[in-house]
């Protein structure tokens, strides 16, 4: 055969309110992260702020903790910042895609189409 | 916390063409095998006959031997079956989504969210 298969997959955490976390909000919170503004990370991902301040009040709703917070006062005149909470979700998410890549690459490997 | 997380996921076997199989398009194998007719199938499926004949050009196209046949003649005047390698199609990408699903449900439940 000259055809090359191989799988693709996504997946998300859900609630029973809708999506928690998936690849889309896991991005919006690392380019938060990186760029310390949700309007700079909005333009980042090509989206609306509005609607980036949608997937943050969706997050933050199912969440036990907030995963991003508005900090205000301070030397920088305040910001947004991805809580310890935020940070671990990142985390999280990443490597959990990453073993479910490595496990379907290798069941796959197995297999015969 | 009151909060019940779960994941859920979906993934599909593609080639540099598209996607090959998925959901949708196993959904249309099984209706087709169960139903022995592709506008029965796309009936149940919600779909146009155009639309399903369409996805079984894609699939064909890309696998080494057809998923689905058109038969002509014998007693029923003819029909569409599901070739054995499309039966086989159906039956690997079936037991790789438990098999996935049940990795993903056991690395989740290691996670805390």
């Amino acid at each position: 055969m000259s055809k090359q298969y191989y799988i693709k997959s996504r997946f998300w955490i859900a609630t029973e309110e809708g999506t928690f976390l998936g690849d889309g909000k896991v991005k919006l919170l690392q380019s938060i992260q990186d760029t310390g503004s949700i309007s700079a990370a909005a333009r980042e991902l090509e989206i609306s702020y509005r609607k980036a301040w949608k997937m943050i009040d969706v997050m933050n709703a199912q969440a036990k903790a907030p995963l991003v917070e508005r900090q205000s006062g301070g030397k920088k005149g305040g910001g947004t910042i991805v809580t310890s909470n935020g940070l671990k979700a990142i985390e999280s998410f990443t490597a959990l895609k990453k073993k479910c890549q490595k496990f379907m690459d290798s069941e796959f490997s197995k297999m015969d189409f």
